[in-house]
């Protein structure tokens, strides 16, 4: 990595660190710039603007889900198991990866929901590849009949997803006690729903 | 109604709709005054800070919200028929409000939840009350014997709450056309796994 890469990586980071806490809106070049110490023109020299500022957060953030989320589950063995760490994983993605504000993507769903342009539409790619890997996961538990073939794999990976948007709910804004207990338990009754009972 | 409570109100009701799209944060007193054509000082007579404005658009928005949801769910017979209003009007809400920028309630909810002060606390008192409002409702099922014993209101509840911000999420960012049908299966698979079936 050469050192304008390190520097933008720095960048990256950081702002990604900020926009958990404040929103992507809540980025800016010039605060971001004295923050770290570099010239704000330096900083444009890395992103031209606060859209392509905005979408480099957003990769940042995908590559690091990727690697706390999923390639932990696609080295899990497939079916249910695999499910299970998905799942356990999503839950503490945020904590992992050190995001002092929470899931990244969260956030941004309900920010940028009503902003059209490119920012948006990135976002929207990013969710739609996300929710298609949780289908693919889910299908492995089909493919190894420990789920029934009536279970929908979209259905359920869309299911996971309020789980997890519950959780972050009672345990970020409520400070809830039983929010991760809430989640399991709402977790098990879908894989619960979906077992296929025959092969016992 | 006098003349200076109408003002309010039509800058409360204005002022609901913008942060339904923009967020409490993007709530600005010269950019209301200006489009509502008042003084910003005029403005600044009914509300001293942007604070005491935003607690003004969620207790306007927790008012429109009961008169949409809690009311007739608690007009329709106790049990699982209140529940299903409940759920069906909770999912429509922001339609019947007509918020142009869905739920204002999800989008605060993620917008605070890094934002100690008076409005993340007063945000806190009302999801906390209405979570209360969702158990009290679900008890009447298990007080009517519609629901078995073991079913646990605050689970579902809690459950609920993530049935209906998938439902948003799916609707509003990724604009799928299944977002409906599966709120309404997740929806069904809870009042199933719910249901007292010794009555059948």
């Amino acid at each position: 990595m050469n050192k304008g890469e390190q520097t933008r990586q720095t960048i990256l980071q950081h702002a990604m660190a900020v926009a958990s806490q404040k929103g992507l809106e809540g980025l800016s070049i010039g605060t971001l710039a004295s923050q770290l110490g570099l010239s704000k023109s330096g900083l444009f020299a890395h992103f031209r603007s606060k859209e392509s500022l905005q979408i480099g957060v957003l990769d940042t953030a995908a590559e690091a889900f990727a690697a706390a989320v999923v390639q932990p589950a696609l080295e899990t063995r497939r079916g249910e198991a695999r499910i299970r760490v998905l799942f356990e994983r999503w839950l503490s993605w945020a904590a992992l990866t050190q995001l002092p504000g929470g899931c990244i993507f969260a956030a941004a769903s309900l920010e940028m929901d009503d902003r059209p342009g490119p920012v948006r539409d990135h976002l929207v790619k990013i969710q739609q590849n996300w929710f298609k890997t949780r289908v693919r996961i889910v299908q492995t538990a089909l493919d190894e009949r420990e789920f029934h073939s009536q279970v929908d794999p979209e259905q359920f990976a869309h299911d996971l997803y309020g789980i997890v948007v519950a959780y972050n709910h009672a345990s970020r804004l409520l400070a809830d006690p039983k929010a991760m207990s809430r989640a399991r338990k709402a977790f098990e009754a879908l894989i619960d729903q979906s077992q296929n009972t025959r092969k016992h």
